[in-house]
C-alpha cells in the first residue's frame, strides 16, 4: 500500500545530505552531483563564442534540461521537508528564504530563463556552491575536519608569517614607489600600484609587466624575493608539522 | 654439453625482470637500459635540424644499429617465454598482443623503417616506457610503494585540497573573465581561456602572455595568487608529513 | 577623589604595552592598533594621485585627526612614564631620544605638518612599526619565540643551504657573464648586472627581462633553475622539521 | 729562544684546516677567509664597466694587494707543510701538483699578471673554493653530514621523483615539438629545443619568452604545469621527513 507521508520521507532523506550523517552520501545525491558537475563544465564551455555560436541549438537545450532537473529537485526538497512545530510551511518558508534556497533559484532561472549574458552564466557556476555543501559529509569531513584543526593549532605562528609578508609587501612597494615612482609613473607612480608588483613578485609569478630598472630598484627587488621564499617556505614548514601531529593523535585515540 | 631448454631458460631470466624478483635487475637488463637511454638521448637530437642534417648518415646508422639490438632482443624474448599449458605459442601469442609487446614493435618499426617524420621520432621515445617497467623491481619498489602509500594514507587530504584549487581556479577565471572579457576579449572572452591564465598564474609560472589590467583584475589575481600559495603550501605539507610517518613504520616493523 | 598619580599610573597602563605582560594588550592599545591601521591604510592610498586629487579635503582632514590622536598619545605617553630614582624627568628624556620616541616624533611630524611630497608618506608608513613593537606581547610573542626557537636550532643547516644558494648564484650569474657577456652587454655585460638574472631565476620570479639567448647559456639556465629548486626544497624541508620538533617539546613541557 | 722548526709547526696550525680538526677554524684562517670575501667581492665588481673604468687604480691596486697576499699564504703553506718520511719536498710536491695547489696558482696568476680579460676575472672568483673547504670543518662539517644523511637515506625516493620529472619533461617537450613545432619552429621546433620551454615552465620560473599558443599546446601546458608543482612538492615533502628522523636520530644518540 502506498504510503505518501513515508515516501515524503524518503524523498527527504534522498534529498538532505544531513538525513545520511554517518552512511555518507545518498545514490540520488550522487547522481545530482554528477549533473551540477556536467553541468557546470556546459556553462563554463557556453562562455568560448568559438563553441556557443556553431551549438547554440545543443547548449540551449541542455541548459533547459539541467534547468529542469535542478526545478524538479528543488520543489520535491521544498514539499518533502519534514514538519516543524506541526506546521510543514514554517520549515518550507525558512529554506526558501535561506541562503542556500535562494541561491538554488538563481541557478534555476538561469538555467531556464532565455536570457544569455555574460553574467548569466556567471552565475550558473553558482551551482558549485551545492557540492561544498556535500562535502560536509563523510570521509571528505573528517579530512576538512584534520586540515582545519592544522591549521587553527598554529593560528598564531600563520598569523606571524602573514603578518611578516604583509609587512614586506608594504615596505616592497614603498622603497619602489620611493625609488621608480617618477622613472615609471604608470607602474610605480603610488604605494597602490607598486603593490601589484610586490605581490607578483612575492608569489614568485613574475608575469614581467612591472620589474624595477634601476640598481636601487633591482637590489630593493632581489631582498623582496629572496626574504618572500623564506616566508613562502615557513607556512609550508609550519602546516607539514602541523598536520603531521594531527596525524599522530588521530592514530593515538584510534583504537587498533 | 649444450642444453637448448637451459640456454632458453637463461635467456628468459636475462631477459624478464620479473624473473629476477629479489636480486634486482639482469646485468643484460642494465645494458638494454644503457642502451634504451643512450638511444633516446640519440633520438631527442635527431629531431634538431641543426644536428640531424650535418650529421644524418650517423644518426640513420645509429638508428639501424638500436633498432637492430632492439629486434634481437624482442625475437629472443619472444623465443625463450616458458610454456604455458605445455604449448610454446600460448605465452608467446599472449606477449605479441599485449601492450607491452604492440610497444615493442611500435618502436622497432619506427628505428628501422626508412622513414623520418615528426611522428615517429616521437614513436622512438616509447622506449622510455621499458624503463618505467624496470622501476617495478628491488629497491625502486620499495621506495615506489612508500611513496604510494603515503599519498594513498592521505588521499581525502589531498582531494580536498585539489577540490579546493580546482574551485579557485574556476573562481578566478570566471571573475576576470567578468571583469576584463570585453577589455581583453581573446584572453579574458571567456571561461576556458580564462583559465589558461588561472593555471599559469596559480602554478606560479607566469609567462605574462596575459594579465589582468585593471584595478579589479589586479585585486582579483593578487587574491588568487596569494590563496594558490596556500593550495600549494598545503599539500607539501600534508605530503610531507606522511612520508614522515610511512618511514617510522618501516622503521617499527623493520628488525634492528 | 581623584588622585593625579593614580591616574597617570594608569594612563601608563593603558599606553606602555610591557606593563601588561601576561593580559595581553589593553584595550587602548587595541584602539591606537586600529587607528595605526586605518591611517597606514589612508598614508597607501594617498599616494595615488587619482585618489589623492579628487578627495584631496579628505584626506588632508583625516591625516591631521590622525597625527591629532597621535600627538596626544605621544604626550600623555611622555607624561605618564613612571619616576625613575624620583626624577619625572630622566625617564621622559631617555624616551624622547630613544629610537622608539624619535619615530613617534617623524611620524607626528609628517602627519601633522602641511608638506606633501613622496617621502612624506613614506615616513607615515613608520607608524607600522608601532604595530610590530605590540607583537613582542601575549600569544603572538609565544608563536615568534617558537617561530625563533626553530630557525636557531637548525642555524648551521639553514646557514649551509644558504651558502650552497650564493654559491650557486655567482656561479650561474660568472658563466652567463662568460657565456653571453658580449652578446646581451646591457643584460650580462657584468657580474653583479648578470647577478640581477640569477635571482630572478632562482627564485623563480622569471620577469622575462633577461633570459639567456643561446645554447650554452639555456644549458646553465637550466642547471641554475633545476639546482635552485632542490635549493629551495631543502630549508622548507629543515624548517618544516624544525616545527615539528619545537612543537612536540613545548607539548612535553606542557602539564595535560 | 727562536726554534724554526717550532714556528714551522705554528704557521702549518695556522694554516691548515684539518690540523685544528675539533676547535674550529684557526684566527688566521678566519682573517683568510673574509679576505677572501672582500677581493671575490672586488673581483665581481671590476666585471662592472661602469665601476671598472673611473676607479681603475683602486681595483688595480687592490688586485695587486690581495695577490700579494694569496702569495705569501701560499709560499708559507709550501715552507710549512711537515716532513713525509723525512723528506720536506715530497709533501710540497704533492701539494703543489694537487687540485688545490694548482687553483692557488692559477687565482695568484689571475691577481697579480697584468691581464684584464673577462676570462681572468672569472678566474678570480675561484677564490671562493678555498672558502668550501672550510666548510668540511667544525659545526659546518655536522650541519652538512646531517644534510647528506637525511639525503642520502631517501635516496631511492628521491631518485624515483627525479626520474618522473625527467620523463614529465621529456613528455611536455616531445607533445609540444608535435603539436607546435611547425607553428612555432624556433621556439617548438625540436624536442632539445622544447625541452628549453618545459624546463622553464616545471620550475615555474616562466621566463615568457616561450609558450603555447594553440588550445591542444596549452591543455599539455596546463597539465605539465600542475604535475610539476606536485614533483616539486613531493622532494621537499620527502626531505622534511628525512630531516625530521634525522634530527630525531641525532637527539637519541646524545647525552641529555
Amino acid at each position: 500500500m502506498f504510503n505518501l507521508q513515508n515516501f515524503r520521507t524518503q524523498v527527504y532523506k534522498q534529498l538532505e545530505p544531513s538525513a545520511w550523517l554517518k552512511e555518507g552520501v545518498s545514490s540520488t545525491n550522487m547522481i545530482l552531483v554528477s549533473i551540477i558537475l556536467v553541468a557546470s563544465v556546459a556553462a563554463i564551455l557556453e562562455t568560448e563564442p568559438l563553441l556557443s555560436k556553431p551549438y547554440a541549438i545543443y547548449f540551449n537545450f541542455a541548459e533547459i534540461f539541467f534547468g529542469s532537473i535542478f526545478l524538479i529537485e528543488y520543489l520535491a526538497r521544498i514539499w518533502s521537508l519534514p514538519d516543524q512545530n506541526g506546521n510543514p510551511w514554517m520549515a518550507r518558508l525558512k529554506f526558501i528564504f535561506s541562503p542556500s534556497g535562494l541561491i538554488d533559484v538563481a541557478v534555476i532561472a538561469a538555467s531556464i530563463l532565455p536570457i544569455a549574458t555574460a553574467n548569466v552564466s556567471a552565475l550558473r557556476l553558482l551551482r558549485l556552491i551545492r557540492i561544498v555543501r556535500l562535502a560536509k559529509l563523510g570521509r571528505l569531513s573528517a579530512a576538512m575536519k584534520s586540515l582545519d584543526e592544522a591549521i587553527y593549532s598554529r593560528r598564531y605562528e600563520l598569523g606571524m608569517t602573514v603578518g611578516l609578508a604583509i609587512g614586506l609587501l608594504i615596505f616592497g612597494a614603498s622603497a619602489l614607489y620611493w625609488l621608480e615612482g617618477e622613472l615609471q609613473p604608470d607602474k610605480f607612480g603610488s604605494v597602490p600600484r607598486a603593490l601589484w608588483w610586490a605581490v607578483i613578485t612575492m608569489t614568485t609569478i613574475g608575469y614581467g609587466d612591472v620589474y624595477p630598472i634601476t640598481v636601487g630598484g633591482k637590489i630593493v627587488a632581489a631582498f623582496v624575493a629572496v626574504a618572500g621564499i623564506g616566508l613562502i617556505a615557513m607556512p609550508t614548514g609550519i602546516l607539514a608539522a602541523a598536520f603531521s601531529d594531527a596525524m599522530q593523535k588521530r592514530e593515538d585515540s584510534e583504537p587498533h
